[in-house]
């Protein structure tokens, strides 16, 4: 067998580290193509003069897109028999990617624990992505339920990762040189600030794209994730191609810019779930929450820590019905933390 | 509220400049898109090598997608609550923009008239698309009619703005350095010059194109446009997105090649109507009408003003019914300058 | 007339060169695109850094995607008026093409046959594809079999060109400065070597896509590709868009990835047959099979000859029924020399 049948769960090691194939040198085709195909606004990764003027050399990809390009390395490796993708956290964006530089991405098994029936496991990772100087530019937690090939193949220690249910405010890394005292609030497109921004306080953002085949896939592509699900029309009884959930996210984070156009960089993942699947021909909208605030010691730099939801539609705001359970039209709940201008 | 609610009738007042947000710095990724996304074949904008024989340093980003991209940025001041485009006039390129060019964009209110219903009334502004050295590249005259929010506010003194009928050939910029002395017709594509077009002379593109929900909405975000219609199939009572009237713009030019492959540079817009809704399913062709012809005094350019028709079908150069109303199959009407070699 | 009405059979002459328009640059951006498109996963083409480790100077174009850009040139002058695609042969990569490089194509009549019925002929044509230094960077021989516009013009002298079954093995030319000793089979995405495979192996790829209108249109007018039947859907009476060929070979060759993650660089096509017609919603998936193996003068450089089967389902491996006629699933029947690390 020459192709890649993907790990099951008996194939974990705690502490292994797993180095993922395929490094990527974006350009900017990258950054267009995310234009492209999400309605992306933020001014800092739309023009290189706006980037300058706040102090980063030129408009960085979109955090988003090298989330997902280092995600997308993960799959073969963590996910292809994958039964679902429970949760992240500890997620950390550490320095901005730019047209010209490589990432490659590395997973380290963090956590293992076989289900009661037997048959599956849950398999917790830390993911890094690396640029072609070595430097970490980016970190995660993220835990997978796994099938087992070998139902008999013997259960490992149950290992659960002590995870912070949310990146501490002091534990945010300001891209060096980031500057906001000079920002210009016009051509960043609203005049909110950080201090406009209260905890409790939620934002419709108004407005919904309706998604189709074509661009999901296109937007998977180009990630590099292969995952047959999102794909292939064959490969699911009802003959629909599930959306892959970082569509969803950037989908939401792009509609976003509607109320909070100044939360220009994505600096941490709290958390986050894929409440319900996504397919073709669903209108995506979303809402947010303001979960928190904080400082940080870069000029002019403030942190907000946000809740994303974005939605097939329902009532905004909306988020969970009895027992806790999400209701059927919330597909995304997100915890991040974003810098902001005060 | 935090997010948009875009301006109304009585929001705009005559002679005030409105910076746009989001300014956009292009590569070769626009470029590419550009390509991607419409049968675009003039060798001045697909060749490095072919622009700078005719005395340019690379070739330019197409001048659509230049307009494109500045409209784009006016949408969210200017059309969000337009209920109709009405028109454009005194459109002008006035430089190429390269990848690296960052573009930002202000318009001018120009002219105010409050309609007789007192529900609505048609804004003028003039809009000047503006690179990272502070050089206008385009400037052009765009009028919309848009809904009052407070049917009790008061009736702006009515300006009427005095727009040519057409730009004068003497207003055309030629860009620096332009030289089609030694113009490669082979390269081009067809041997016919601009002596070889005579005024009354129409010319039936041929080609179709069928058009797709995700490449108008690819498209459309491309150039950062967010009007709502566009993407969410749940705004309009129909389930269906109106396709961008630039995506119909650049269609019919892109197929307009077959008999115009030397129509090289547009350098003004001296009008054109959206004659009719386009939507996803629709084969788009096209046909031309030489309207004029004069001479630059760059070395072997001289221009063509040319009529460019969209349609869904029906008789090539057939255009207007009873009452000079746009027969049903017709798009897009268009009256433009092109620089082509002599 | 000013528009390009193609060539008809008549319009060929035996030795005639025929120099072909719109010459492209291309950049990140169509590099970026074709990851979109497909599943591409190849490291040397997707990352700068690997392709340094190999001894290039950056990551190439994908050898596949400068085809299409050469091939899409010579769909004016060639195949406007072509009743089928019958065949390629001793296609050639003689240089990779870089972001930065301009591609201009040219065609040599080597060939012409009429049919018994006098109604169409056979004309063979080398195309080469030239970059903005004159260097030929690949070179094919396709033939495709034309309508006549004068059922009363004289037939020419029949002349077949006599071309190879394959291209040896010797005239395979491997870039300049590739060295595979350093490899990194972990980054590349699989261990297996070009001693791993052996002649008579097949593998099943696996994966599927489902392909979408948009997708492919993209493509194919990324190429330049201009003929109709791609992209008018009025064109066919049963009013569906035939799928480019190309796009199925580039699909095809990506999903390939998964069992030939090291089957780098493409090099030569020593034959190929589009089997069946491919529409929108076909899943496609794809086989191999292992045909020949040889050496190369290059430092740990082989090559392996392999056939690429494209299939819309069915049971893989299986190729021909009855007769020798292709079975209906089969869409893709393709010979190729590939270099992989020894």
């Amino acid at each position: 067998m020459k192709t890649n049948p993907g790990r099951f769960f008996e194939d974990y090691k705690l502490g292994e580290v797993i180095s993922h194939a395929v490094p990527r040198t974006v350009s900017g085709g990258e950054r267009a193509l995310y234009h492209a195909l999400y309605p992306a606004r933020g001014a800092l990764y739309s023009s290189d003069e706006f980037a300058r003027s706040c102090g980063l050399p030129q408009a960085p990809l979109d955090d988003l897109a090298a989330f997902h390009l280092v995600f997308g390395k993960t799959v073969p490796d963590i996910s292809l028999n994958a039964v679902a993708n429970l949760g992240y956290a500890e997620g950390r964006w550490l320095a901005p990617v730019y047209p010209g530089d490589t990432l490659a991405a590395r997973s380290t098994v963090i956590g293992l624990k076989q289900n009661s029936n037997g048959k599956s496991g849950v398999v917790w990772v830390k993911t890094e992505g690396v640029n072609q100087r070595g430097e970490v530019v980016l970190s995660y937690v993220r835990w997978v339920m796994v099938r087992k090939r070998d139902l008999d193949a013997e259960a490992p220690m149950t290992t659960i990762p002590d995870l912070a249910p949310a990146v501490p405010a002091s534990d945010l890394v300001v891209p060096e040189g980031l500057d906001f005292t000079g920002y210009d609030f016009t051509l960043a497109g609203e005049p909110h600030r950080w201090g406009d921004y209260e905890p409790g306080e939620r934002i419709d953002h108004v407005d919904g794209v309706t998604v189709e085949e074509a661009e999901h896939m296109l937007a998977t592509r180009l990630w590099q994730n292969t995952a047959k699900v999102h794909f292939d029309a064959t490969f699911r009884p009802d003959g629909q191609r599930l959306i892959y959930g970082g569509h969803v996210i950037s989908m939401a984070r792009a509609l976003s810019f509607n109320g909070l156009a100044n939360a220009q960089m994505v600096v941490a993942l709290n958390g986050g779930a894929h409440a319900n699947p996504c397919f073709s021909g669903t209108t995506v909208k979303a809402w947010s929450e303001v979960l928190d605030r904080a400082e940080t010691a870069a000029p002019g730099v403030g942190a907000l820590r946000l809740r994303l939801v974005a939605t097939s539609g329902g009532e905004p705001f909306t988020l969970k019905g009895e027992g806790g359970k999400y209701l059927p039209h919330v597909l995304l709940d997100l915890d991040y933390w974003v810098l902001v201008p005060r």
